[in-house]
């Protein structure tokens, strides 16, 4: 490793404070780079870190707009460094570049919490494609753990196609719902609900009828909609998680207990019957690909055969003129 | 276009009768081979015959083993040809060449329909990926639309990743269910559900009662998981296709005329408001991109220099001695 690789790594490792919080903000810096250069070193750096990663305990949250996501990250995040633990949290915003805002991109949006030496806020990456944005926070959050925060929460607005990234690089995906769950203007759209492993009604304490009717029919849409792997199996092994459905007020700072005794049991359970570490791996194996994938496409995208056939055979795929597979084969072709 | 496919793509177009079904059938097992000639063939016989597709309505079935399956699609073949149409059935099952055994491999599973000439049979293309299967269910699709068949019915079976290639080969995805859909028993895998336009409630003669409460449990959940595009846009278009819930008896012939009014309600609103054609074009897209995708990444584990560098790369990301995305980059660059 380069000396001044050496020695940002010594930091990052070393005792918390803030010359460590430099150390984190410097890495994470060169990470989020793209000139060639800060890649090469932050890939050094990533791997010299990456042994004494993957301790913490990863927390996907999501929730639309207004249902409370601060307040909750805030709250959590006092009520787990008042019990001891170190806090990173992280974003994954794709919109943050183009909306020119960003969750998270305002530190008074968690004053507590941010003012606080055992936690570390720290904004969505900017720019670029949710993969990319991803794969940088995916970084981050390594950097965060080799430095010794032993919970990391990663939070994502709910909207575009994040909430699958976050779930894909975090041990428990929580959603947040307002306790109106059976109005259709808080429909999450397709695909999101069955990622959560706990769905957590914030505001209960708004209107209690409504919120326990909430838990009722988002329970009974799990059972129906979020069965994990095999259904037949899962009905009959006791042994497997189930997505459940708690009520709390980030607000009033109730129910974080229950919350995070929930959380702890995921945990244990999950675990115990291995799938924990199987997450953790094919998350891993899943981002190599995806990588790859993104990798490929790009360059398939900058071929100049390609570039010079793609315009017209996507016509002519639009127009009916050539079927896709055929026109998928031609362009393959000429990428060799 | 070559002489040979010119005489059978001559007698795909032509009338029906036994000379268009073995032209059919000729076509679909040139697109099913794995010999570059009849690929070759088959590429240009396909673009031939585009021009003359994408006429019919195509209409996905899927609903795990014992659900009615092979029942509801021969009464409901039996009851469109009744009314003029001519229906074909076609199949995506990934396991068929593992198992030996397929969904329409027997066709004596639907012995009615598959002895009227108005109805073509088609037992699902085996070996292969999930891919390369559903390619060729795709493109065979084609083949029976271009020779005037005007609906297309693409089964699959209710396990594995083929639901969502089915469901991203036709314009309505429908969802077999049992009455007793609360249980957990019968709890679909993750992902299915929200891909259901329509979920019909099979063999609701043996309990209506439990019919109806999965009914209403299902309706629920499909409200709380189901929306289409943007909630809030969802919410207030009245315009849009909301997810239904039906119930009917196959096997009694009781509420095929509901069913099919349905379908022609959702084909006429999603016609009217532009879904129905950007539901296709998006697909011709997607699936040109898929093939694309499929393409790269098998040329990428082919290339000599990757396949000497995989394993030992893939054992330190498990490892966690190196990080996946710097592991991504590392092969990428060897493939160039």
């Amino acid at each position: 490793m380069s000396l001044s690789n050496q020695a940002l790594a010594d930091a990052v490792l070393g005792p918390p404070g803030p010359a460590q919080r430099r150390a984190i903000a410097k890495t994470i810096t060169l990470l989020e780079s793209t000139r060639a250069d800060h890649r090469a070193r932050a890939d050094e750096l990533l791997n010299g870190l990456l042994p004494h990663s993957g301790k913490s305990l990863r927390l996907g949250i999501s929730g639309v707009p207004g249902v409370g996501k601060s307040t909750f990250i805030e709250a959590l995040g006092l009520f787990l460094i008042n019990q001891g633990h170190r806090v990173a949290v992280l974003a994954v915003d794709p919109s943050s570049s183009v909306s020119g805002g960003s969750i998270l991109g305002d530190k008074t949006r968690m004053e507590q919490l941010s003012a606080d030496e055992r936690a570390y806020i720290r904004p969505s990456p900017s720019g670029g494609t949710l993969g990319g944005v991803a794969e940088k926070t995916r970084e981050s959050l390594l950097v965060c753990e080799a430095a010794g925060y032993d919970i990391v929460i990663v939070e994502t607005v709910g909207v575009g196609q994040s909430e699958t990234a976050v779930a894909n690089m975090t041990d428990m995906f929580i959603l947040l719902q307002l306790p109106n769950a059976g109005d259709d203007l808080q429909a999450i759209k397709k695909g999101v609900m069955e990622l959560a492993d706990l769905v957590v009604i914030n505001k209960a304490d708004l209107d209690a009828h409504a919120a326990t009717r909430a838990r009722a029919q988002i329970t009974s849409a799990l059972r129906l909609f979020g069965q994990h792997g095999d259904p037949h199996h899962a009905a009959h092994d006791q042994a497997l998680w189930q997505p459940q459905v708690l009520q709390l007020s980030a607000l009033k700072s109730q129910g974080l207990p229950e919350f995070w005794a929930a959380v702890s049991r995921y945990r244990e359970l999950q675990t115990a019957n291995g799938r924990f570490a199987a997450r953790r791996h094919n998350q891993d194996q899943a981002w190599m690909w995806e990588r790859i994938d993104a990798g490929l496409k790009q360059r398939f995208r900058q071929h100049p055969a390609v570039q010079a056939a793609l315009p017209l055979l996507s016509q002519q795929v639009r127009a009916g003129e050539v079927a896709a597979s055929v026109a998928a084969r031609r362009l393959l072709e000429l990428f060799h």
